[in-house]
């Protein structure tokens, strides 16, 4: 069984309102020098196999399919 | 400059139906042998500071007070 996390984020350039709220949050906190905020996703996937070059190359058929969209957003694939 | 990553996750138990979507969904891709799938945040933060020590304890703050739930969450910080 192979554990694994697929990170997906924005790419540079793409607008954040959600990041920039959050930001605008944590200053509202008492936070302050804070540069920037992006928000992104983590899929935690629990593969039933043992091959990690099999598992590497489903994970990342699996994000450019569905997970990401590659238009706006990266993706990078962590074997655990 | 400091650049980090918060990443947040739901806890063992909690339920996950935004995850169990993507299973299906990617089942119905054709997708095999997918144990779970458990979606996740993770946010970029850039800290203007230099103080590798006062941006952890910082963003560790952040975490707790705005970015997880930590009744349903867990959270780790990562400095790049």
């Amino acid at each position: 069984m192979i554990k694994a996390r697929v990170t997906v984020t924005l790419k540079n350039g793409v607008l954040d309102p959600q990041g920039k709220a959050i930001e605008g949050a944590l200053g509202g906190l008492g936070f302050s020098g804070i540069g920037s905020v992006r928000q992104g996703k983590v899929f935690d996937v629990t593969l039933e196999t043992a091959d990690r070059m099999e598992a590497e190359a489903n994970l990342k058929s699996m994000a450019e399919r569905l997970l990401a969209n590659q238009v706006i957003e990266d993706f990078s694939v962590e074997i655990l």
